[in-house]
């Protein structure tokens, strides 16, 4: 987009030079700010009063969003320009959720359409039982943001109209966990979703084999399995997509990237199958509030630009080199590995999106967990180790269930004072006598909050990470969409087989035999 | 234990004046370097070759070594002196391995006694049906190793005598997870542990508390109930500490401490439970033989003083903020996050054991999950992302299943030629004329390499990085066994109940309101 390198932009050297004179939380932080350094973004509000900025800092973003045309970059993805350069693709995820749009509409009935038949019974497997449970196979963005969902909606499910269907993954190659997971369901009511955009991932043709080949060693037809049980997620044109051998074939477009790809088929169809079509359908629309949000001009009305602005300014002006996501929730225990993918691989590039060196650091190494547990492992590290790591919180008004009132109240508030209590600690620090009980402070934090984890909000956090990751990107010039560093080692898997040329390969093989 | 900072050493000095000089793995990774640079460690090896070291660096660890008298500090670990100089205590975890140690011997037949009466049906729960589910009520030490431990022995136990109960822990305050697994278990089958060493801890007290206002719901007798269905393993004289109370309580040592226990009660009850006592203590013995390992005066020939010092060298010398810690094995998937704690919170300090400021870094950002499953989230960032981030892979010439043999040995082939390529692709890099698929390389990692994921291999791998993290902790000069960092949250937690006095506490909370 820009012709001159981003850190020669005069821009940018004015918002690094107001690093030297970031206000320090140790000072700034009080009532005033808190309740102030909010974007509203229904269903979410995004707080940033614990994050390292002030108005100078913020006017700045806005003079780097106008400048740098941020939000034309939105523009042309909804556009359909192919932004995913080096693929020769547009990217359509946003699509998926847009209540508008005609195609997503008739994806999401057929998908429907489809759900009811199972949960009526109308479909059944091959020995004429009712199906309980789905398995899905498929691996990086076909396994964790579905896992992730699916985690984020039991607690709400179990309170509506129940948990209709039980769901598990296989994604690692490693067979031993491709065995555990098969010995534990039940060929007669199990439901396989094969997901695999290409069709030739090496994990999910080999998990595939190994299902094929269990189902021989049982005695079972394999052919007429497949045909009852089993349903494929696959591009047109995949070695996969032949609807005559699978129960359901549902198509993937080029445009959907994996780790964008919940809301499409390849998370709806589980998602529904477990939960309902109603839960999936309140899914989209949370997100479709976030993209709506996200086209706002003003960075303080924009969450998820505002958030990839504070994530910018964290990493290529104050030079922290990590962040740690903690949704305070049990339920969304998995959503930070689903932002790991999310955000490592649409960032962890070192070239412009026109092939040119990056002058300033890109991605960040996102890790995390779920608060409290998460206090109990990496947050002595956070509170008195050497680097300042921003940690991004999510935090509920209220729990979801309430099956013994007063105490859930009682345990949900205890995990809310945890929250505001660390997020507190490590913007003021202490000053304690014993220098092994200090704390520096001034380490920042942000802070996603809602009302409860629903399904629209579920959506809405989904939306938001990834307009963030499409902020960033934008910022940081490069094609967030590809992934071409995880071809190499690919090729160089496929060169271990056989006779292997490479001595190096050779010799590494050899310690494992 | 130095007079003089660490960092004003002479031999430091000479260590960080080799950091310009470090190998590149571009050049001197070849044949000859991969079949040399292995610790053997049985039944553990370690493997160095793609480290970013050579003999002039190695030598200087082994002088660092002597001068510092880091084997001196586990010889004082050893002794039972006050290491924890904090706390006042020493440190006792070696001993629980130790097979000539006399209480661990007795603790250990103790627990082999009470599980064989609940497989034997000899205890049975309060409607008279035997046990077949064990759920752990703990959080943080007492919640991440035995889950790692668990879930890494699923395989083995399956093959030999069978999985004998199932196991699930409940760790997060938050009452919306507590409900959904006290809501899958039967009440009538369930044995549940209870573990906290202070007896206060507070999630572990509000999820006992969660228990017993459903047991109340449901009309059950909480009394009478916890007679019949609840182990404690707490410290002497805690509140939890009621023996008439309970099934059964285990005694905790003020010694152990959370992250360092699992191979105390805290592990083996519920190991013992779900696998049978023999498979706990075989775990023991795969320790013992690191412990052994561990004495080695020479560092080519000590497996975790290696790998402390090559991260010492990474972190302090070359600069290296976070690793990346990826078991080729679904079954280690949680084997990570345990090793976050283990990692962060023992080297997460500021300050010398003698509470001086440390002029050197000290922990790093640990993250991690199972290959293949991480090459499709993290990976991309590892090879083309802007920071070095050091890979430690472990890998398994076997796996542990053989259900469906032909694809299983094809599938576990594809697993290891999957390591053995990317530890090479980050070596060495590529040159391609396309900028986005280029590879720098020079990238390290080191590899851990075992037979197959049985439990003496399992207990050997916990053992590895325990010593290793208490060597590092020698080499920074810290108290590795105290967490003063996170008491300070606890407090401000506290101040949250009842009436606010602190705006900034107050205003926060008002945001969930």
């Amino acid at each position: 987009m820009s012709i001159k390198p981003r850190n020669e932009d005069p821009g940018l050297m004015d918002l690094k030079a107001l690093a030297n004179a970031a206000p320090n939380l140790k000072t700034i932080l009080n009532e005033k700010r808190i309740n102030a350094a909010i974007v509203e973004a229904s269903p979410l509000q995004f707080s940033y009063a614990c994050s390292q900025v002030n108005d100078a800092v913020i006017n700045q973003f806005q003079t780097l969003s106008d400048d740098w045309k941020i939000l034309g970059h939105y523009d042309e993805v909804l556009a359909g320009k192919a932004v995913n350069q080096t693929e020769a693709r547009s990217v359509s995820h946003h699509g998926l959720r847009d209540p508008q749009n005609k195609e997503a509409i008739a994806s999401h009935s057929d998908i429907t359409e489809f759900v009811s038949r199972i949960h009526d019974g109308d479909l059944l497997g091959y020995t004429d039982m009712p199906f309980d449970t789905v398995v899905q196979i498929g691996i990086g963005g076909s396994e964790l943001g579905v896992r992730a969902a699916y985690e984020a909606l039991v607690p709400y499910a179990t309170t509506q109209n129940g948990h209709l269907m039980e769901a598990d993954f296989v994604g690692n190659i490693d067979p031993d966990g491709c065995a555990i997971t098969l010995g534990s369901v039940d060929w007669d009511s199990t439901l396989f979703i094969i997901v695999s955009k290409s069709g030739n991932t090496l994990e999910t043709q080999a998990n595939l084999a190994y299902l094929k080949a269990s189902l021989r060693d049982d005695g079972i037809d394999v052919d007429a399995y497949l045909k009852q049980h089993c349903v494929v997620i696959t591009g047109n044109g995949s070695i996969l997509d032949r609807p005559n051998t699978y129960l359901k074939t549902f198509s993937l477009s080029d445009s959907i990237g994996g780790r964008f790809s919940v809301m499409s088929p390849v998370g709806l169809v589980l998602l529904s199958l477990a939960f309902g079509s109603e839960i999936a359908l309140s899914l989209l629309l949370g997100a479709a509030k976030m993209d709506q949000n996200a086209h706002a001009k003003d960075v303080k009305k924009n969450a998820s630009l505002m958030a990839a602005f504070i994530a910018y300014w964290e990493r290529v002006c104050l030079g922290y080199e990590a962040v740690a996501i903690v949704p305070y929730s049990e339920s969304l225990r998995s959503f930070p590995f689903h932002l790991q993918q999310l955000l490592c691989e649409s960032s962890g590039k070192s070239v412009t999106v026109d092939g040119k060196p990056i002058h300033t650091p890109t991605s960040r190494v996102v890790f995390g967990g779920a608060g409290t547990s998460l206090q109990h492992s990496t947050f002595q590290m956070l509170h008195q180790g050497p680097d300042t790591i921003p940690v991004q919180f999510i935090g509920f008004r209220n729990s979801v269930c309430s099956d013994s009132p007063d105490i859930h109240d009682k345990n949900h508030d205890a995990l809310l004072q945890n929250l505001v209590a660390q997020m507190t600690a490590l913007a003021v620090g202490n000053d304690s006598n014993d220098p092994r009980k200090r704390h520096d402070g001034h380490r920042p934090s942000s802070c996603i909050i809602a009302e409860a984890l629903t399904p629209d909000v579920v959506g809405a956090l989904f939306a938001f990470y990834e307009n963030m990751v499409m902020f960033t990107g934008a910022l940081f010039d490069i094609n967030t969409y590809d992934q071409p560093g995880v071809e190499y080692g690919k090729l160089l898997a496929k060169d271990c087989e056989g006779s292997v040329s490479d001595t190096r390969l050779q010799a590494f093989l050899g310690l494992f035999t």
